[in-house]
């Protein structure tokens, strides 16, 4: 198997290993620390201005306490951190009363699967659901990597369904549905990230909403719907996929690493559809989630839950109003981006120069377009050059297609930083041997 | 796909939900709660009577200070356990350090992988190394059931090479590389673990390992070391594969979950090779099973990361020292053990009774044969009738054979419940209802 004592060949290691998508984020980390006095556009990164080590300390004294007081000996509080726990988690009923404290989610404790962050949360739900090599998974186009990167894990294949401007559209999920039953494939689910979308920053309206669960319904499709972004957002938000599912049609899949803390590791899974087993025996999609992730991680960190808990506990659950600060800060910075790019481009200057962008309501990115290829050579020409850092949109098309956007992310700069990369931004987009003209 | 509105087929899920082997955990938990009364020696769950959750804070505290010691800014002190990480860890370097110093394994800190767990290594490890349908892992037989069931998530054959009394023969091993390569698949790496193994508990001779080193390099193969149990046991301590490999043929999966504590779900790979791709690039194994995590967990929680630093430099990475209390504690259990088993079934005894054990120097373990099934049914008459729990040892044979044997663990329970649960264990297996018999 080896070239020579101690060398393997890249051939030889699974194939996920040669694609691109697993190397995005290792590009823009070089690029990142090989121009650290470039402005960077690109992590999606959150902003922890408002956080204190202090307050992981807090956190779990808080739950200890709370353990204490519902009547845990003290050797079943030591257990509680110390200890293994079940795979699904320990903290289900607290995540559970959040839901429905916060978003009207109203499922049992046991339909909830704590996961080392949402990452994890989406790959249990690929390897449950995709059985066959037939199986296929669709999913809007563009879309965060983190989907498409753990379908190339499991060898599973994503159909891409291109949205249009505001996102996307269910008479394409339609056709593209029927297209691969035509093909002889068997469509299992649709990822969808339905508020402020990596990366496009778009956020899928009411009707749309209803009018997918209606598709899901009509075409025995489940939807996987991510929220990392939610709460990073507007005070008001539409109502999630979840909160509209009548026929638990929808997984639903949750990140705190935007609201408590990424260091924590914690997301989840919503999964109260019902699995009935050969002999007529009936369980949770959460119980056949949680033996996957027996096998992966054992169990999400106890130390994780617990701080993560205390944190659910000092809101009683409303973690939008725990997050109103880092909420606020996410909106402004939004708003003031897109200020910034209005006076750099102003609408009568856009059509010359190429150049249009959305504008989210919330959330972290915004997708800008460009007049030329926008690829790993001109991002390192935009660093290198003109002091400027941002994320090809291509990394997140599970096909590679789509070469002329680039990702905006706004979550954790200045607003000194936000004008000066805003202008940067400008003068490298309008730079005579911008990268696509003959000789760049 | 759905056979009602929120309903799923079992047999339209992922095929590993179907076998046993990912459910043994979730029938062992089952027994456990409805004979509450009963003594277990079912579950490895690491003794928690040194732990008290006061060191968290410490071990927290400690690297933080460590942090500004070093000259890290308070708001990259803030980072560093506030947001996500590098995909490969954090602490690489204490961890590197601690292998030199406790186990004589001298490699690069960039060859470290962190994880949630040794689980998570064990699935990065196998993801990275299967490509194609033909490659095929061996293990030894019986094994842990976390390999068997990574494997199954992936959708990897697992060829087992069955234990002698002592445990892996290599000439074994390498009669079924031969027998598989003659099939025409190609045998990439095998799983072992050589201290103090789960379930068997056995461990590997100097010999043997030395030999194993030599087929490693004659056959090409990788191996791939699990190592959770061994500071479980004897001051005096074997070699590791990996202190002993000159030719980067082993892949060294540790955890933290026996020595500090199983709550931070801290685990690594060492994985030095060297990675070739086609344009003649080289990086390391560790790399490429990076960009894996990134897809699965993304990274290892900064939080559990910083509190294993925080005893890590609390004992200059000499967790053998470290955990010297909970050691000797193991090795008391497992020596008791064996002498109430030696006083409930005398030598002169044993063969009429049909009943035998092996010896473990050290570890959670012990494998006895017993003269009847000792499947589910009989567990649970077991447990009902004889308030006795132990782990059936056909759980952890790949394919299922090996039905005569029990696991018992030691791990965790008092003089009394060992003397008495062997006691019960004595009377359940020279019942005369013995299951296996003719009504039982």
């Amino acid at each position: 198997m080896t070239a020579a004592p101690g060398e393997l060949r890249r051939s030889e290691l699974h194939s996920s290993l040669a694609d691109p998508v697993m190397d995005t984020m290792n590009f823009l980390n070089e690029i990142t620390m090989r121009y650290p006095e470039a402005i960077s556009f690109a992590p999606g990164r959150p902003y922890d201005g408002f956080f204190d080590t202090t307050q992981v300390f807090d956190h779990l004294h808080r739950y200890l306490g709370h353990l204490a007081e519902r009547g845990l000996s003290p050797d079943q509080v030591r257990e509680s951190v110390f200890q293994y726990g079940p795979a699904a988690g320990r903290i289900r009923d607290l995540i559970a009363g959040s839901l429905l404290a916060d978003e009207g989610i109203d499922v049992p404790p046991e339909s909830v699967v704590v996961t080392v962050g949402c990452q994890e949360a989406m790959f249990l739900a690929l390897r449950a659901l995709v059985s066959g090599r037939d199986d296929v998974v669709l999913t809007t186009s563009p879309c965060y990597v983190g989907i498409t990167g753990a379908a190339r894990l499991l060898d599973i294949e994503l159909v891409p369904v291109r949205e249009r401007g505001s996102g996307l559209f269910p008479a394409d999920l339609e056709n593209a549905v029927a297209r691969e039953r035509a093909l002889g494939r068997r469509p299992k689910a649709v990822y969808v990230m339905p508020d402020h979308s990596n990366p496009s920053g778009v956020s899928m309206p009411l009707d749309v909403r209803r009018d997918l669960l209606d598709l899901a319904g009509r075409q025995d499709l489940l939807i996987l719907e991510d929220s990392p972004y939610r709460l990073a957002g507007t005070a008001r938000r539409l109502p999630t996929l979840k909160s509209l599912d009548r026929d638990r049609r929808v997984v639903h899949l949750g990140s705190y690493s935007k609201t408590l803390f990424p260091g924590a590791r914690v997301g989840f899974a919503v999964a109260d559809q019902t699995v009935v087993d050969p002999a007529g025996g009936r369980g949770l999609l959460a119980d056949e989630l949680a033996k996957i992730k027996s096998m992966i991680t054992v169990n999400t960190p106890s130390l994780s839950q617990a701080v993560v808990a205390g944190a659910l506990l000092a809101c009683d659950g409303r973690l939008s109003e725990f997050n109103r600060d880092t909420s606020a800060y996410y909106q402004d910075s939004m708003r003031f981006t897109l200020k910034c790019l209005e006076r750099r481009f102003p609408a009568s200057h856009r059509a010359t120069a190429g150049v249009r962008w959305n504008a989210p309501a919330g959330g972290f990115f915004i997708f800008l377009r460009v007049p030329f290829h926008a690829d790993n050579a001109a991002l390192k020409r935009s660093a290198q050059d003109f002091g400027v850092i941002w994320t090809p949109m291509s990394y997140f098309y599970p096909r590679g297609e789509g070469g002329h956007g680039i990702r905006l992310s706004t979550s954790y700069l200045t607003h000194e930083d936000i004008e000066e990369g805003v202008s940067r931004l400008g003068e490298f987009i309008e730079s005579p041997m911008a990268p696509g003209e003959p000789g760049a």
